[in-house]
C-alpha cells in the first residue's frame, strides 16, 4: 500500500466499470507467498455476495510464462495467475469452468511485462462485471497448477497437515478443518506434533477457556484448526511458521519399542 | 489487514445491504487496546454524516460473557462490544438509548465463538442500514461499561489527565480538551508533569512555531491537548506511552517545604 | 492508517458529496517525504478516469504560510499544498490552470491550524465533485513550487537522474524514463554509477530474465528506469535510498588519464 500498484488496478477497473463496488481483502500477503494468499482468499471469498468477481495477484513468476486464468465456480468468479493462488478458494465453491485469458481486446492496450494485475487481471474483472461473457475471454483449459498445501492426510489415527497462516494475533492456523477433526474422534485433550515439538493441548471452544497466556487448540472463526495462546502469540511461544508440518491425534502416541 | 477478517465483515454487510457505503476508520488499533480504539473512534465519528452507523471491534473478551450493544445518539449509531470502546464517542454525541443486541434473527445464522465482528456486529449494522428499527435488536439496557480513561480532573489549579494516543508522527495526544485548558487560565508557558518528568513548554498554535526538533504544546486538530516536537517525535524524545498520567498548570508548581 | 485523519477527510467529503467514489492511492508515504508522495501520485494519476479529482497531502509546512492549490490539467484536477507534491503529476497531464484556494465558504467552517487536509483540501475536492466551478475557489496564480527531483540531464552520453522511490519489493525506481533511455542508444549492457558504486547491468524486459537473486536493470511497469534483483531487494543489496544520484551510459566510462 506504499506503492501506486493497488490504486492503479482500481483505477483501471473504474475506467471500464464506473459503478463497480471494490472491496479490499488484503494487500499484505508476504511477497511471493502464494500459500498465504491462497489461504486469505479461500477464507474470505465465501462471505461475499453471489457472483462476486475476486481478483488476486501473488506472483513470483510474473514476466515468465504463466497463464492468466478466469475460474467460474458455483458461487462466483476468480481472476488471477495460474500458480495455485485461486484454486483453494475455487474448489471450496465447486469449480464449473477454468478458462485461460487470451483475448487481448479485453486487456489494457499496452500490456507491461511486469504488472499483469493492472494490465490483464483488473481489465478482465471489470469487463466481466460489465457483463462480458466468460466465453469471450478465452478457451477452457483442463490443466491448472494445484497447490500442495491443501493436502490433509489421515494415517494410523493421526491427521497430518501443515500451517497455512500466522494471523495478526500470532494464532497459528492450519489446513486442518472441523470436518477433518471429526475423523479422529476428538476428545478434550489433543496430542500434537508440531515442528519437532510434542504438545498436549486442551481442545477449546474459545480463546478465553485457557488461562491467561496459556496455549490451547480450537477451531477458529475461519473453520480451520488453530493453535493459540490466550492473549498472547502461539507463533512466538512455539517458534512456528507457515509451512511447518503438524500431526494431531486424540490418543497419546504409542511408545516406540527401544 | 493481513488477515481476511475485515474483508469478511464488509462482505457480510454487502450481502445484507448491497448499497452500503463502507468507510474504514482504522484497522491498526493495537491488539486488545480498547483505549486507543475509543480515542480513534471518538475523534473520527463526529465528522461523519448524520445517521452514520459506526461499527467498532476491539475485543479482548470475545468468547466470554460480553454483551453486544447498539447505541443510538443524537447524531448516529454505534454497534460493538460492551467494553467501553463505544461510549467515549457516543457520549460526545449525546446518548439517546443503549440496547443489548439479542435478536438472533439479525445475526449470521452460524455465530462463531470467536468472531462477533463478522457474525453479530456487521449483520446488525447492515440490517440497521436497511431500515430495521433499533427496537427490533433487543431491549434497552441501563448499565454499560464506562472507560476510566475519559476522566479529567481539576485540582489546585492543575489539570490531571492521561495520554490517550501516540499518533503516527509521534505526537502525544492526551484526554485534555481545549475546554479543560480554559479552566486553568492558560498562558504562553505551561508547566507539565508527565511520566515523572517536569517540562516547561510553549503553548503554540502550530507545530512550526517551535524551532526545528524542539518540543511544544498545542491543541491538536482533534481538539485534544498534545505534546509535540516540530518535525520530530515527542513520544520518543520523552519516552512516553498511552496511559501515562499528565498534570498541567499555567503557573509554576509551588516549591515543597523541606 | 492508525490515526483517524484519513477517515475524517473521507467523512468530510461524504458530508458534502454523498455520492463520491473515494479510492485510496496510499497513506504510507513517509512523513514529510514530498518526493515519494509526488512519485506515487504521478504514477497512479494517469490510470484514473477523466475528470478524477486527486487530493494529496504530504505537508511538512502545515501551519506555516503555504498556499492551498487547485490545479486543473487536460485530464483531471489536483488539490493540495503548494510544496511540489502535485506538480510532477500535473505536468505529465498538461497543466491548464493553477489557482490558489482562498474562498473560505468552500472550506470547513472551523479551519484548524494543523489539518488542512480535512479542513481545506477535502471540502474543496468535494465541492468540485458537486460541480462548483474552479473559478469559485480563488484566483489564478503563476508561481508554484516546482520540485527539483524531476530533472534528468544528458551530458557526454550519460543520463544523470536520481532515485525517486524504493518500492515494497526493494526495486529501486529512478526518475529516468523510457524516453530518456532512448537518448543514449541503449544496448543490452548498461554502465551505471549509483551512490559511488559502479555497476554493469543487463538491461532486461522482465525480472525473471536475471538469475535468481541477481541484479538487473529494466523499465518498470510505471515507465521508469529501475534497478532490481530477481526475487530480492536491490535497495538492500546496493544500500540505496531515495535521493541518491544515478548516472547511466550505454558505453563503458572512459578511463581517466592518471
Amino acid at each position: 500500500m506504499r506503492d501506486p500498484y493497488v490504486a492503479e488496478m482500481k483505477a483501471v477497473i473504474l475506467n471500464i466499470c464506473p459503478t463497480a463496488t471494490i472491496i479490499d481483502i488484503t494487500h499484505q500477503v508476504d511477497p511471493f507467498n502464494v500459500r498465504m494468499g491462497a489461504y486469505v482468499l479461500a477464507t474470505a471469498a465465501n462471505y461475499f455476495p453471489r457472483d462476486t468477481i475476486h481478483v488476486a495477484v501473488v506472483d513470483p513468476g510474473v514476466g515468465t510464462e504463466r497463464r492468466p486464468l478466469l475460474l467460474q465456480t458455483q458461487q462466483s468468479f476468480f481472476v488471477g495467475p495460474d500458480n495455485g493462488l485461486l484454486l483453494l478458494a475455487a474448489e471450496q465453491q465447486g469449480v464449473v469452468c477454468i478458462r485461460e485469458i487470451t483475448n487481448t481486446r479485453l486487456m489494457n492496450s499496452n500490456v507491461s511485462n511486469t504488472f499483469h494485475g493492472r494490465d490483464v487481471f483488473a481489465p478482465a474483472a471489470a469487463h466481466l462485471a460489465n457483463g462480458v461473457s466468460p466465453t469471450d475471454f478465452g478457451s477452457e483449459t483442463h490443466r491448472a497448477v494445484k497447490p500442495s498445501f491443501v493436502n490433509v492426510t489421515l494415517r494410523d489415527g493421526n491427521l497430518i497437515g501443515e500451517i497455512l497462516h500466522i494471523d495478526n494475533f500470532g494464532n497459528v492456523i492450519t489446513n486442518i478443518t472441523a470436518e477433518h477433526m471429526m475423523q479422529i474422534g476428538t476428545t478434550d485433550a489433543l496430542h500434537i506434533e508440531l515442528a519437532h515439538q510434542k504438545l498436549k493441548l486442551k481442545f477449546c471452544k474459545t480463546y478465553a477457556e485457557a488461562k491467561l497466556h496459556q496455549p490451547l487448540a480450537l477451531i477458529g472463526s475461519q473453520g480451520y484448526f488453530e493453535i493459540a495462546v490466550n492473549k498472547g502469540s502461539a507463533a512466538r511461544k512455539f517458534n512456528l511458521k507457515p509451512g511447518d508440518k503438524i500431526k494431531i491425534s486424540a490418543t497419546p502416541p504409542r511408545t516406540q519399542p527401544t
